[in-house]
């Protein structure tokens, strides 16, 4: 196996850290992660902290978990998901990870085939780069289309789709652009899967962080027509990123992807997996049935505000633009007009002088597969985000011709 | 790829436990699990447990951790194992898994290049052959020898090896035999090691848990004469299995593996892999630092006690012998003279007749790779032991000849 030579998101912003001028007074504002625990108006609410406390303190989970999770976690999460299905899922349907990462890393394994490929968002989250490099799996990108809010290029799928495709990956609400997809272009992304007898990997980390126009809508209400392995975890919408609780679901009511030696194979899967703590797991009951609506209604506000000064300051900046207001998830790409700058060559060159000069990092497009581009991360309390892109546009303006 | 064909523990452990009768009002005793938490005498100390409420009450660990681990839990390990050493690890050295199965999978992945071999024990741990299946390496099995302590066969080891054999995995204190190995013994596998250039993957998950005549020496201090990967877990020693907190390091003092192609692979590697919770992390160093020895000595006390029920009950049972008398771990092998029962043929039908006809649970030996051995957990309180073993031996007595 070669060794991958893919950028991965952590790695990048790990070298823009390092290159922080510490002579630099200004405070360092990362826009870069998708990690909104770094700003205290992201906090999970006590209910969630509370029942890990509770579950920990009751020494009753300290033992081993089946590897593929403890039974009540799985009928928790199956009952979650069904809320917004048109049929039920069942607690076989549901295994449970260490975050949606091992989730990813699940599903392209148990794909991997000699000489399969999978289709993969351009821009996307390039941990299905790195996993399908490991696991010897071809990676297709497909385009999204900024000026139709991102949505999938389904011509291009058609037309990189052959015998050997096993899948197509679907982001949504989308990382890195902040997109929300409509019911409407939902299903015919699962009419194309259909049309050529591949898998859909809804990756829903992101589920039901939309505060724009567009509902979220979970890919699984297309499950009748197509298997689905609906990807999620706590991470985003309980903001507990740390605490790598996900799950990886046959949303396959037909049972077309769930036949005996797939599931065989993937309860074999796990035992290797290593997964969550016993204890976390046994707290999601708790957490999935009683966290208060308005923790949720919280957090969208907060997001659907900062994302409007996102977009607003950026429109303020020449050299930067935004093809849509973002609708959901946690970033926004906007794109780099470097004719307009004079000594700044591409969005690597860009993110690096601004990390030098301004202490603010932002995720170069080249990280998500678009060259410049640059990804900024609206999940961030509303004072860092204006100064940060304050700073941005002074950047810029120190930069550009005359 | 093709599915793994291998038998887990846990897989066939959960047939056993299906066989169960439910008129049988015996109460079930599982002595198939390496799960100790399932009895009263086996609960980790208060301390363990608080430093993780602590860092979890401290609402300063819900956020990604590095994918490798947290810097200062990284430490903590580096010192803790270091203290056995002849030289000193560095937090660079540590990658945090989830679990010592994670461990397992790390190392197997990291290794897998076409036409790879890796040799294991036989018997040993199923997931290495789980892991090798899903990562297309080839296993190649070596006897342990029952009658020298269940010694690594090195003259097979010799044979086995050509040049396309990249690592010897070595599991001590021992399972499933409950053996553990002499500081002469561990020194020439690490010369047979040397001698082809392979690297010794020291599986140490039930490390310091050694109360008989041999005292634990970890295979590092072999390390600048081959380097190691020494893998581990907080499972065990401190019996909280369920919290899937594990370590992959590099005890290799002289660079030969950790060259600078090798760590970006481990690294990348990481980023795919999912991990433990960060505030799990976070409580690693208080745990290592501050464990009262009392408790160490009380677990080892324990199983030191319970070893020799067992040793002593299983001479009570003329079909089942027991070579060498355990000096570590939680389980010992037996072997099973089926000659002597007249309506038993293997040690599958044993341990199915068994459950249905005692409600007493030990693992088949084929599951650990020996036909008609059966492996027994002593990690049980004494009253349940004895339970067991009483009547594993009037199941005995019924099924042997008159
Ligand atoms: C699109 C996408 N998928 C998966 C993940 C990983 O999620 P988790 O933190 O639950 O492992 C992320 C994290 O940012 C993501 O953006
Ligand atoms: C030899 C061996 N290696 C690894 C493991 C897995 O350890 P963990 O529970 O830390 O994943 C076990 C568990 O029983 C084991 O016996």
């Amino acid at each position: 196996m070669q060794t991958p030579t893919n950028i991965t998101i952590k790695g990048i912003l790990g070298i823009l850290m390092s290159c922080l001028d510490e002579k630099n007074k200004k405070r360092v504002i990362s826009l870069g992660m998708g990690d909104p625990t770094a700003y205290s108006c992201f906090t999970t609410t006590d209910l969630v902290q509370d029942s890990v406390v509770q579950t920990l303190e009751s020494h009753k989970f300290n033992g081993y978990s089946p590897t593929i999770g403890l039974p009540q976690t799985r009928k928790a999460i199956s009952e979650y998901l069904s809320k917004d299905l048109p049929y039920k899922l069942t607690p076989d349907d549901v295994y449970i990870t260490a975050g949606c990462t091992q989730a990813i890393e699940v599903a392209i394994s148990i794909l991997a085939k000699p000489n399969a490929n999978i289709l993969v968002p351009k821009p996307g989250f390039p941990i299905y780069e790195l996993c399908a490099a490991f696991r010897n799996v071809e990676i297709r990108h497909f385009n999204l289309i900024p000026e139709k809010g991102w949505e999938v290029d389904l011509d291009e799928v058609n037309a990189l789709v052959d015998q050997n495709t096993v899948a197509i990956v679907i982001i949504n609400p989308g990382n890195p652009c902040g997109n929300v997809y409509t019911y409407q272009h939902l299903k015919k992304i699962a009419e194309t899967a259909k049309k050529h007898k591949i898998l859909v990997i809804a990756d829903e980390v992101y589920g039901h962080l939309a505060f724009g126009e567009n509902p979220f809508v979970p890919m699984g209400v297309f499950g009748s027509m197509v298997p689905i392995l609906t990807l999620g975890s706590l991470s985003k919408r309980w903001i507990v990123p740390g605490w790598r609780l996900g799950w990886f679901v046959t949303t396959d009511p037909n049972g077309i992807f769930k036949n005996a030696k797939n599931i065989e194979r993937l309860k074999k899967y796990f035992d290797i997996c290593g997964g969550p703590a016993t204890f976390i797991q046994a707290a999601v009951p708790r957490i999935l049935e009683d966290t208060k609506e308005v923790f949720f209604t919280r957090t969208l506000s907060i997001l659907k505000n900062t994302s409007e000064i996102c977009f607003r300051k950026i429109q303020e900046i020449p050299c930067l633009t935004c093809p849509q207001k973002p609708q959901g998830a946690m970033a926004v790409m906007v794109k780099l007009n470097v004719s307009l700058l004079k000594d700044i060559s591409d969005d690597i060159d860009f993110c690096f002088k601004l990390a030098k000069e301004e202490s603010v990092i932002l995720l170069p497009g080249l990280t998500v597969g678009l060259k410049n581009w640059i990804r900024v991360t609206f999940a961030a309390d509303p004072s860092s985000l204006e100064e940060a892109l304050d700073r941005v546009k002074s950047f810029c303006q120190k930069h550009s011709h005359q």
